[in-house]
């Protein structure tokens, strides 16, 4: 018998039990899975951010950690836990944001607000096509290749740009500094999909901003510390960035009486772009813990150094 | 020398006059290309619907007429128009529709119209993935099959419907009448994409738009006359159908007392989904001299009794 702890909010207990008994059994582990087994005794801790765990020091015997979300900004730093720790890669996660991304790209693209917004004049625009449409991809995990992939098949140029170099079909993969700077030059849409990091913290800042075409848009669904918010306003006010969607921000929910709120330019959603789905992310966590039994490499194993 | 004819508008000879000498010098035929050949002598008509060519009596020596536009409806019942006639299946129209489509099924999938119009609170919702929405698109010549193509991909279930039977990978294929009701019914999103012909007329009336799922959303960037508006409006009235995008239209520039304009409901375009592009469609008229002047089969001939 393997004892999983599950330590989201117990609201989420509901939506995530079942599927996780039936991945166990599909995997084929034998799993008590509780909100509440004595720490001491716990083989492995199912993780998701603002639940009841903050400290690992009793749990001795835990082999893995394994996070229910993709970003695990909120528990790498915790010099508590010492055991190895697992991000959630979910294809259903996955899925949910490329449909994100692809739509907002588009809707940028084909200039939907515009047909929304000033709906009384018959006046046709020549609509360019995707491929004279260049789109930067900042972050290749996961996420950001999926995406980058999906754009690239619509047909839109698309430039990566990642820490490490990276090989995707039909994307121009940068990477390092001054890659960094040649993804942004001149790209019309850009799109944020980096881990939140110390080094990603404002990669999006007055510089990098000035390095996009003008009337750019930009478009956050990754973590709120990659941009730099006053420098971001200060391009939408200088009509250098024409809009900005942001889904992720530094305090959340985002304050009232923050500006982007009012702002005639910023599309503000609730960090909506992509959750995980509990069934398929129940599937990775299964397998993860048979791995562990199985003395098997984990899949998606933080880098404790990089933060991802 | 082969005399080739352009019976546009004038302003779109500025255009095309470029593109289609590059094309017929890379086709390797020699052409005289003008506005104003004398009719007897000419060998191609390239033609527009509004251009200044409507009766094709005095054009006796003229091999074919090549149409810039997918749609021929305007051409296909013109009792002086006795020889071949070709449509323009142009990969430029096809890469603008797949791309116009794309986006207001995203939009409307992601309900972006709440995100642009309803900028005043933090309400997180549970965005369904694109699995869970059906669509329908209804004409699956090279339009439509692109877009159920790319629908696919980005994993919406996509049900197709034509006259008759297509197999595309990843789309459920329906033709014939009892295809037509199997293809509308529970359709969340449908996408008109079917040629302008009298069986085509109406394709969406009362009868059909009862059963596609209730809060459905209907796309038409084929032809106007797919739609009964009359049935359209009472259903968006009683919220069967939730909204409406529309690009196409019986009477185009829409009327200004057209109650589309001020439905809250439909977002009206002006017929700007997609376009003739004139360098990749300049390159399929000088295929098809070139074709005919090798006594080879045309490329898209309009089969005259069903209309496209």
């Amino acid at each position: 018998m393997i004892n999983v702890q599950f330590a989201a909010l117990p609201e989420r207990w509901d939506t995530y039990a079942v599927p996780l008994r039936t991945a166990f059994d599909q995997a084929g582990i034998d799993v008590d899975l509780r909100i509440d087994h004595v720490p001491e005794t716990v083989d492995y801790v199912i993780y998701a951010p603002n639940g009841p765990l903050s400290d690992f020091t009793p749990y001795t015997r835990c082999k893995a950690v394994l996070s229910l979300w993709a970003g695990v900004e909120k528990i790498v730093g915790n010099a508590s836990l010492t055991m190895p720790l697992c991000r959630m890669v979910d294809p259903g996660l996955t899925a949910g944001m490329v449909e994100w991304v692809t739509g907002h790209v588009l809707r940028y693209h084909l200039d939907i607000d515009h047909s929304i917004l000033n709906q009384d004049r018959w006046e046709p625009w020549a609509q360019p096509l995707a491929m004279e449409r260049p789109v930067s991809i900042l972050g290749l995990g996961a996420l950001g290749a999926a995406c980058a992939r999906a754009l690239s098949q619509l047909g839109f140029p698309v430039t990566g740009w990642s820490r490490s170099p990276k090989v995707i079909d039909g994307v121009i993969c940068r990477h390092g500094e001054e890659g960094l700077q040649q993804a942004l030059t001149d790209a019309e849409i850009v799109v944020l999909l980096l881990p939140d990091t110390q080094a990603t913290e404002n990669t999006l800042n007055a510089q990098s901003l000035a390095r996009l075409a003008k009337g750019a848009r930009v478009i956050n669904p990754g973590r709120g510390p990659l941009i730099d918010d006053d420098a971001l306003l200060d391009a939408l006010n200088s009509g250098h960035i024409a809009h900005a969607t942001l889904d992720v921000f530094r305090i959340e929910p985002l304050p009232l009486d923050h500006p982007y709120w009012a702002h005639p330019n910023v599309t503000v959603t609730p960090h909506i772009a992509a959750e995980t789905h509990a069934i398929t992310s129940a599937q990775v966590v299964a397998e993860n813990i048979r791995r562990g039994e199985s003395a098997e490499p984990y899949l998606h194993l933080v880098d404790r150094t990089l933060g991802y």
